[in-house]
């Protein structure tokens, strides 16, 4: 069996959507996902699970609704279950997520930007 | 309540140790961790759980009884449950972990290089 590690680089290359997650890695019944942010997400939760944000390039912002938290290159952030935010990306950055399979974009939200959730890169 | 992301180079920094992996968040039941490699490491393996190596910077191998993987900065790997391995770096390299809570890093194996598993940093 040919093991092959899963370069950030190449998987961000392949595709220029915006909040659309696409998932590289499973672990356990987690899923690490990539996607690129720009401009304003929706407020949502996520009513069962935490939700982990990596910033690999670039810099975003996480609103609550008490204030806003700026993340940039290098840094992780886990959003607790249940906590209303907003994400926002001022430029295009590229972002690493880590939630339970089949976490859904938009949360309890939906709406127009809800991404299908099982879409491997 | 003042919200803090976690910076990785910040969080290298406070430590010199080898092998011997620090807990910087919690996602549900799972730690993120970070961990300086160098030398050879153990062979074992964990068997309840995937495990994901991720490179900060640097590069590393991992040995399976098969074939080596190599892994350098920028890039992730999930060891599959069961999977016997042995992580090895020439030269010190830096690596964040991701793995259920409890996970002890020597696995099966046990022996001197095991480290506590509930250090947060």
């Amino acid at each position: 069996m040919k093991r092959m590690p899963v370069n950030f680089r190449e998987k961000f290359d392949k595709f220029d959507d915006h909040w659309s997650p696409k998932i590289i890695a499973q672990m356990n019944d987690y899923h690490f996902k990539l996607v690129k942010f720009q401009g304003e997400f929706v407020w949502h939760k996520h009513d069962d699970t935490d939700e982990v944000f990596i910033v690999i390039n670039g810099e975003m912002s996480i609103e609550f609704r008490d204030e806003t938290l700026k993340l940039k290159k290098g840094e992780l952030f886990v959003v607790p279950k249940g906590a209303e935010h907003k994400p926002f990306a001022e430029k295009e950055c590229e972002i690493m997520l880590v939630e339970p399979a089949g976490t859904v974009n938009t949360g309890d939200t939906g709406g127009s930007l809800t991404a299908e959730d099982d879409v491997w890169i």
